[in-house]
């Protein structure tokens, strides 16, 4: 094996620590350090901690795990810097245009982007794709959950009235949600106003919306998730072709896994930014790519 | 659109006529004729039938639905000819070497081989690859069925004293199956000296075979087939990550429509060969990147 790939970790928040043990684990990853903010110890972590990637040596690839608001600013950076990068930027209507816009820098310095790379976008992603060329005529539904929602916690968390608050996605099939919303209500506020305040919020009042007043949300925290994605549909002119894709997971520990694994596939592909159905698998993966056809193939 | 890709079906079983439909119903393909052993009218096909793929115009690409111990000899036949090809081989201890005999000969002519682009090897290989990427440490478990194992059948077929044979494979969980061998006795020969010589078998002695004596082996099949593949791993180091892939499908028409989508995609690489692992999903499908990757990702 040729040198370790050295990954910066740019983050460091609940991914930002998976990442952490998803790259200790890995066999062909080194960890130059972590970006964050403020330069503050972290106890337990012996890797540096610097505000500037530019005081880390030799960065191959930036894993990055910040909000996806701000992925594209930092993937532009690092890339000019000729730095690889691999976000889970998950603003599904967005991808496509960030992608675009990530491809021109990264074609000018030489680099690779992988862009919505966790599981919802990006191994999700690969498994609609390949439904797909299996069945090009039929409907897909992907079906989340149960599990938090986080985008969904937090437009909860900002509406008035509302001291603390958790949004569970719970799939009714097709495709189609119900959200299980608990709050803790701050004092001097009225639960059924609050109540009504959310029901009436773009982010709910098109869904089956159940809302519950409890004492201690974080009695209710459980990072596990998961998606049923089905299709039926037509491979050439035969009916009834059925398949179906069911995971059960810890949420973030996936995301940083399919994060790092796409990492080491940034660091493989010609220059330009990809999604993961514009990756090959083989590239996710380590070791001698004789052996892994013989294994998967 | 650009034109459309000109495409051979090369030999005319089971494979090649789903591979016609498959064709047919898609957007982007024309069909420049059918190669076979003997020049014979297909009834009801209306697209130039010759010995020799030079008696075509302008092909694009071949699909070799021919038995895997050819497809390798026809694709670096078509290959020198500069041809894309594609196939279905499914000897998985022998891709990973034709790959690379194949890779010399697409190279030199400039030329891209899609092989093994069936379901197992195939779509299967893909989910293989994906969540070996998402879990990297657990098990995977491929069980197969229920349905027609042509490979097993072909076996009991050649056993003597068997008239007609059919090998059902049923799953009975982490990666182990049950033969359901059915088979029809030739007169003369005796069912029990039959039932032992293929329970000795290489094919059948390490597997549970249960051997049944029907009047009709035609009125058994089906070509319904399914697998389940399930991977219980580690993401990082988080434990219990469970994933499940289940279908239930025509056997020859999803082997036909991914020769097909693969096709597609061969003539979208950079020369070389390629297992499905290889290629990124994208490449399957017909139609603008930036909407497939909007629908997808």
């Amino acid at each position: 094996m040729t040198r370790k790939i050295n990954a910066a970790i740019v983050g460091f928040g609940n991914i930002g620590r998976y990442v952490l043990n998803a790259l200790e684990a890995a066999p062909d990853f080194s960890i130059a350090g972590i970006v964050r903010r403020e330069k503050r110890e972290i106890p337990g972590v012996n890797y540096p901690i610097v505000t500037d990637i530019d005081q880390l040596e030799a960065v191959d690839v930036a894993i990055l795990c910040v909000p996806s608001r701000q992925t594209q600013a930092y993937a532009a950076e690092y890339l000019k810097k000729g730095i690889h990068t691999v976000d889970s930027f998950d603003i599904h209507s967005d991808i496509a245009a960030v992608r675009n816009e990530l491809d021109k820098i990264a074609k000018a310095h030489n680099r690779s982007a992988i862009i919505s790379a966790g599981w919802d976008p990006g191994s999700d992603s690969v498994i609609r794709a390949l439904l797909l060329a299996a069945a090009p005529k039929g409907v897909t539904y992907t079906n989340f959950g149960p599990g938090m929602s986080m985008g969904h916690s937090t437009a909860v968390k900002a509406i008035p009235g509302v001291k603390d608050a958790l949004s569970v996605t719970i799939p009714i099939g097709t495709g189609q949600h119900r959200r299980m919303v608990y709050i803790e209500v701050e004092e001097g506020h009225d639960f059924n106003h609050v109540k009504s305040t959310i029901l009436n919020d773009d982010y709910f009042k098109h869904d089956d919306t159940v809302i519950t007043q409890v004492d201690d949300i974080d009695q209710l925290k459980d990072a596990g998730h998961g998606v049923k994605i089905t299709r039926k549909g037509v491979s050439g002119t035969t009916d009834n072709q059925i398949f179906e894709f069911d995971m059960r997971i810890n949420n973030p520990a996936l995301t940083a896994q399919i994060l790092v694994s796409s990492a080491r596939a940034a660091t493989r592909q010609q220059p330009g930014a990809y999604t993961m159905i514009e990756i090959p698998m083989i590239d996710l993966l380590p070791g001698d790519r004789d052996e892994l056809i013989a294994a998967l193939v």
